[in-house]
């Protein structure tokens, strides 16, 4: 679905701008979450504080300059707004960014931090989305999309090549799921590169989009999205990265807020990882035994952002 | 003063208990803090969340079983401590550890965690330490001391071989000293196989107890320690410290907690790191201007050790 070749040339765009997160064999010294040989690829040392910063960024570089003019628009949990706030920042042109109510204060602060003009909307993700499309519309802004767009889909895959570059030897990777963007690029990368790699995601219990759509054979809409972890939050996911996640990935297992914090600390006690709670994410579908891995498998858990949630 | 080969043999001794920490190219997206090729060596992300592992294992890898059987004692601002506690956790036996009160909340639960037996004693690391020792004489328990051990310093010193494995274009390094026992190991390290590498120690303005000794042509014993970062202060060092930094690292510094704590945000915000205020002293130093780098040098700052002092 979506092309090898367009997330090879998204990581040479962005090269410059994000950077290469060291990958780190995660051997606990309490606790012991799997029986593989776990490593974590820490996106929360990315520039902004998380992965979505490549994704913005390649959706920057190729945006048309006279198409920023106006600024640039988009609607988050909090992640892909600070990675669309710094691109902004880039371009030099105004961000306005719509967040729901969910979304924490630290991420605000560092919101305003980038001089980003934030608008609280809504309790979830899409009905900010829907005040943030009527503001690019009538202020004639440039509009990211955090998931359903090829080219921010591209920038999140290129982590699928780092992390086959750091580890070859791959053979199992879990990524969190918000809208889906993330898990689109790296399936595709990692199907295309090393088919054998087995790829799971992983969803709030409260805001399983990719799994009721998967039980459904389409993509449908939550009836209720109730976790409390926004940058997980999103009630539909697009069409293109339903058809990625159906075809690309093997799994995808749902996760307790609960379960992500207490990941969280788990990070933060084993490795001083300060770790936002999607970031936990793939730590806790192992920690809590909702994913099983073979005694020895390569596995790779992304930490896909950084936060406070677990330390406070 | 401290040999190579130690420091070698160590670093063979300790690599299966220990991590071999990233070194990351640090570009900042905001505030640049100088005109050096910035590199941070991240011990936060050790066990236990400091440095302190490398030489409180190798302390605990050439002491005899048989003076291990009551146990092992230590006084630490915290991070050694927790290295400690981890030490007589891997050999099964009981750690008393002796703290001041300006050790944080999160230091003593870590500890708790760990399974030490704590004792919270006096207002610095120096008043701990007396009492440290007389109770491990009265119980015949083995004394780490966090710093004047040769054992320990050789695994400190373990960091100057990694970093120069990592980055052998290494110009300068930036180095927290508290008792000075890490940047004892380091020179020692970096000196005997680099000896252009200028070596920079940072202390707090309130505990300015190398810079003080230096001034004085000998070891001196402060008036008052007045920082409030606990894993910093130190009334008083060891005359091999001594003559080891005064052999071999070319400038002390002072920075205030103020700088620390502004330097500890700092590398929250562009970097997604928790470090504590010692952890942020090397790069305190560079943003204060207290140091100033030339252009391109190569340029390592030690992130020390993990805490959440800037990020509540």
């Amino acid at each position: 679905m979506f092309a090898l070749s367009d997330i090879q040339a998204a990581a040479e765009r962005i090269a410059p701008f994000i950077r290469r997160t060291p990958l780190i064999k995660a051997e606990a010294l309490f606790e012991n979450i799997t029986e593989a040989e776990l490593w974590l690829k820490l996106e929360c040392l990315q520039p902004t504080g998380s992965f979505k910063v490549r994704g913005a960024t390649n959706r920057l570089l190729v945006t048309p300059e006279s198409q920023l003019t106006h600024g640039i628009v988009t609607a988050s949990g909090g992640n892909h707004g600070l990675a669309v706030a710094r691109a902004a920042a880039m371009a030099k042109v105004p961000a306005n960014i719509f967040v729901p109510a969910t979304t924490g204060r630290e991420k605000l602060d560092k919101l305003a931090a980038w001089g980003a003009i934030v608008h609280v909307v809504g309790n979830v993700w899409d009905e900010a989305n829907v005040n943030a499309l009527a503001y690019a519309k009538e202020h004639q802004c440039a509009y990211f999309h955090p998931f359903a767009d090829p080219a921010v889909i591209a920038g999140q895959g290129t982590l699928g090549l780092e992390i086959l570059e750091q580890l070859p030897e791959l053979d199992v990777i879990l990524v969190a799921i918000g809208g889906g963007g993330l898990i689109s690029g790296i399936s595709a990368a990692l199907k295309s590169l090393k088919p054998s790699v087995r790829i799971i995601g992983i969803e709030p219990e409260g805001s399983p989009t990719l799994y009721a759509s998967l039980q459904a054979g389409d993509v449908v809409s939550l009836p209720a999205v109730t976790t409390k972890v926004a940058t997980m939050a999103c009630g539909r996911t697009d069409a293109r990265v339903f058809e990625q996640v159906r075809q690309a990935v093997d799994e995808v297992v749902l996760v307790s807020d609960e379960e992500m914090l207490a990941a969280a600390r788990w990070l933060w006690f084993e490795f001083g990882l300060a770790a936002d709670l999607s970031g936990a994410a793939a730590a806790a579908a192992l920690r809590s035994g909702k994913v099983r891995l073979a005694a020895g498998a390569k596995a790779c858990a992304l930490v896909c952002g950084a936060g406070k949630d677990a330390l406070v």
